[in-house]
């Protein structure tokens, strides 16, 4: 495979490397390689036709959700929409109650007059609206309210933050567990972004047209290390793993990884909403069941269940940066050794800068690097 | 039919049985052979593909459940699962009410005022979440606890226990009585297990999977007595009734055993729900729709009525061990007897131990049996 002498050699065709392809292409007029070590383009938001013609995302439920009308309209120009709003119920107790926990959740798990006690109490501690971390509560309420989050704490985010991260709530970042609210209010979706939709034909469509641009060539199943020797003049984005480009000299960045499993059912929908989570039973965290996120109907159902396992590099992916102050002191070795490349590579992505971004983020934060950096580099 | 030399003969091809052989035969490199008198495998959880394609349990309804992720993973190599959460009414007074006795089902039954201030009652004294023993309500309650635990106690426990045991609940060993709690909850499920599911194609195939190894020989609609001569050397594991393998020398060990009517129904569901007991009406105790167990769609229903009725060797099958003081003592002569066999049978299992063991304690009992005791003879 061979290619005119690119300007820019992009590792990887997710939506950090997609976008600043487009961007480099379409903006600044370069002649672009991007290369990915996988069969196809879209990262972990790659989708295929399955069964019954549904759409499965291989690499686990990616429902896009954005506040940003930058991000939106950038994303817009290659895909239309189909407005989607996600809904999770845990299963606690033997119901199937609404997740983030709200006073919807309340009334499905509590006897009548507890469940209108503590949704008063809510009320007039936090106000209507409001989202309180449990953990805040748990310190300061009144006593109902310390037995509800007690209760939330013991029965959503204990065993769940233990099953996904294979660690006990004290030993991660507080602002994971800060994160974990209760929601004052009857509103039961997942996500409250201004933006909440899927795209109509599928990401990987989507990246098929934001990659296709004449200044642009794709190459899959093709590693970095096989092209960077051709075209010694080439700058270079890489957005895979940090650690992996300076060949984990520092030690390897620690990563949760997922595995999935994907299966299949005769008949209408299996589920009540596109997922539900399992805090306390099984060994899988959540099932998610495709046709809920893109609205098609037919004569059976494609599921899948997420099992946390550790990250053995070459072995499996390395999906989630492990939340703790340990592993972000980690990092810090490698930020210094890519300062040192400064104006040849650049790093960025969810794998490149060792964060957790959102597919938004991951666009955000390419549109923004192209506008500071790249563009006038 | 011959087997050359096999090293072991499993007698049973039930839960006990079947893991047993596969233990020897993939871990140990044994040969073995399985014999059982009836014409399948897969013991009491047998299961067939009847009208509609609905599956049946002949033996009726089994559902896995179980805490043990040892014996989780040791099934889930022989089977895919479908999660499933096992719920019961009672009929009681004319409503379906949720058993075990919980919140839920005092709001079913009483009026409104009545419900509240027992519920409050409830949480009050012993605490939400909390799960009491009926006959420690009725000594210690306030007077409307002790209300609703003679109401419990007569509309539920001592019908439905005369009629299953044929016993008052007095000659009852108190284990069995004091195990009857009412839950202060609003968990509405019949187990609470951390694995509750239903082996996706069905308990046979699973026994299939399990048994099929190279080194395992089965043969069904065979007696013991049959082969038992033609391989002196084997060791032996019988999983049938002990008190049997002694020809009832000390007598006939007492069991319950079980009548079932299977009937089919055109339309959907019949029942709200899996299962529907009667304690105080009709001469069967419960009646089961598959069609909950399985999750399957299906233009028509099957449903079993279970009619317990004195189990008579020969006649009927032993199910349930007669929990009485008296009935645990009638099993230490024959313990004796198998004593003297050690090294050369091995009791164990329901019928072989006299003990009431769910699936996974079989499956537990038998792994433990191997790696205690079998791996290393």
């Amino acid at each position: 495979m061979r290619v005119t002498s690119p300007d820019w050699i992009i590792v990887g065709a997710g939506f950090t490397g997609a976008v600043l392809a487009e961007r480099l292409a379409s903006q600044a007029g370069r002649r672009v390689l991007v290369v990915d070590r996988r069969d196809h383009i879209a990262g972990n938001a790659y989708d295929y036709r399955g069964p019954w013609d549904i759409l499965v995302h291989r690499y686990g439920p990616h429902i896009f959700h954005t506040n940003s009308k930058k991000i939106w309209d950038y994303l817009s120009r290659f895909t239309e929409w189909r407005p989607y709003f996600h809904h999770v119920v845990a299963h606690i107790d033997g119901k199937y109650a609404p997740i983030p926990f709200n006073l919807n959740t309340i009334e499905d798990l509590f006897p009548r007059r507890m469940a209108e006690a503590m949704t008063q109490g809510l009320i007039d501690t936090y106000g209507y609206g409001a989202k309180v971390p449990i953990l805040r509560m748990r310190e300061e309420g009144a006593e109902q309210l310390r037995y509800l989050a007690d209760y939330i704490y013991r029965k959503v985010f204990e065993n769940y933050t233990f099953k996904q991260w294979s660690l006990k709530p004290e030993e991660l970042d507080p602002s994971v567990s800060a994160r974990v609210p209760i929601h004052v209010s009857r509103d039961d979706r997942y996500f409250q972004d201004i933006y909440q939709a899927m795209p109509v034909d599928g990401y990987s469509a989507m990246f098929a047209r934001i990659l296709a641009h004449e200044n642009i060539t794709v190459s899959t199943s093709t590693e970095f290390e096989a092209v960077r020797g051709l075209y010694p003049g080439a700058k270079v984005v890489f957005t895979g793993p940090i650690d992996e480009y300076f060949k984990f000299e520092h030690g390897a960045l620690p990563y949760r990884s997922l595995r999935f499993r994907l299966f299949e059912r005769p008949g209408p929908e299996a589920q009540p909403v596109g997922t539900v989570n399992y805090p306390n039973e099984f060994d899988f965290t959540r099932i998610t069941e495709f046709k809920h996120l893109t609205g098609q109907r037919a004569d059976g159902t494609i599921l899948i269940e997420e099992y946390p396992e550790a990250y053995v590099p070459g072995r499996n992916e390395p999906y989630y940066p492990i939340p703790t102050g340990d592993t972000a002191a980690a990092l810090v070795p490698y930020q210094a050794m890519a300062h040192q490349l400064k104006g040849k590579v650049w790093f960025a992505g969810r794998l490149g800068d060792y964060a957790y971004y959102n597919m938004d983020q991951a666009c955000g934060r390419a549109l923004a690097l192209f506008e500071k950096q790249l563009a006038v580099t």
